[in-house]
């Protein structure tokens, strides 16, 4: 998918439906990828994000040495992918390499882009205060990218135990809410 | 909906998926209801929320005072609803009565459960050290209520300004993820 900057401004809208996402991180020249799905948005502009990562994934020490990483959203398409990523660690296995995942440089962050999935977001940590009490990092997102072809996105929604919903319809109600 | 106890156990698989909620509170004998989509999963079991709550709205004094709340799942037979909580504020609205929705005694808190949501969550607020920075609360779940007749939970997931994605279908793969 070719992507193309997304404004900062629209970010809360991919988030906010509380879609599984792929998060990448780089360290000591390891790229990994992890599948996350407790995040929150904390804020509309600057976009910034909260999120756990366990200080058992791979992924954590990554993140807190590195203060960067990538949310990736991946659509229906990619589900058996994104359960490999949750079901393995980056201590065994290069994801990317064993689960056909193509890695894309950022702009800002040393974590990938993940070419699959249709929305990225570069982040950075801005706050991570609340790390050893609860693995909450706070992000901020500095860059999005959108594959404008996507427009309703079959977003992968986690109930646990591998099973998923996938985004349905679309409803628009009057609304004076952001 | 008849709703009956839920394993906490469970109740991540409720709200991982991202749905809108209805957050009840009750302060000096004035129940109030508001729709919020910024909040994750921070624990399993006992089973631990994060949720932002701003300053600005009227659940706020209400949260901070009582440390007490629902967290109560709406599908989408009740988008109209929901979006109504999201347009109006407690100040002026008595919304129970205004949007047609019926109050419940929940068994631990003082907030009302709704009896039109197919599961409610009884909260209390167990971590305030995030509000004056983030808005931020941390909850943990008390008490979990589910009507058992609701198999396919049609929730909503709002994508901004009014523009709601309802659950769709649900896909099972093979996972070692909780």
């Amino acid at each position: 998918m070719a992507k193309r900057p997304f404004p900062l401004s629209k970010v809360y809208g991919l988030l906010e439906p509380g879609p599984v996402v792929l998060l990448t991180t780089v360290h000591k020249g390891k790229a990994n990828v992890m599948a996350m799905s407790w995040h929150m948005m904390l804020e509309f502009e600057p976009p910034r994000v909260a999120c756990i990562v366990s200080s058992r994934n791979f992924s954590f020490d990554a993140l807190k040495a590195t203060r960067q990483c990538v949310i990736n959203i991946p659509t229906a398409e990619l589900a058996a992918k994104v359960v490999s990523c949750g079901n393995s660690s980056g201590r065994r296995v290069e994801k990317f390499k064993a689960f056909g995942l193509t890695p894309v440089s950022a702009s800002l962050v040393g974590a990938p882009l993940i070419a699959e999935c249709y929305a990225s977001l570069e982040c950075r940590v801005i706050d991570a205060r609340m790390v050893s009490r609860y693995n909450l990092f706070v992000l901020e997102v500095l860059k999005a990218w959108i594959d404008p072809s996507c427009k309703a996105p079959r977003t992968l929604h986690h109930r646990g135990r591998g099973v998923f919903m996938v985004a349905g319809e679309t409803i628009k109600l009057r609304s004076k809410m952001k």
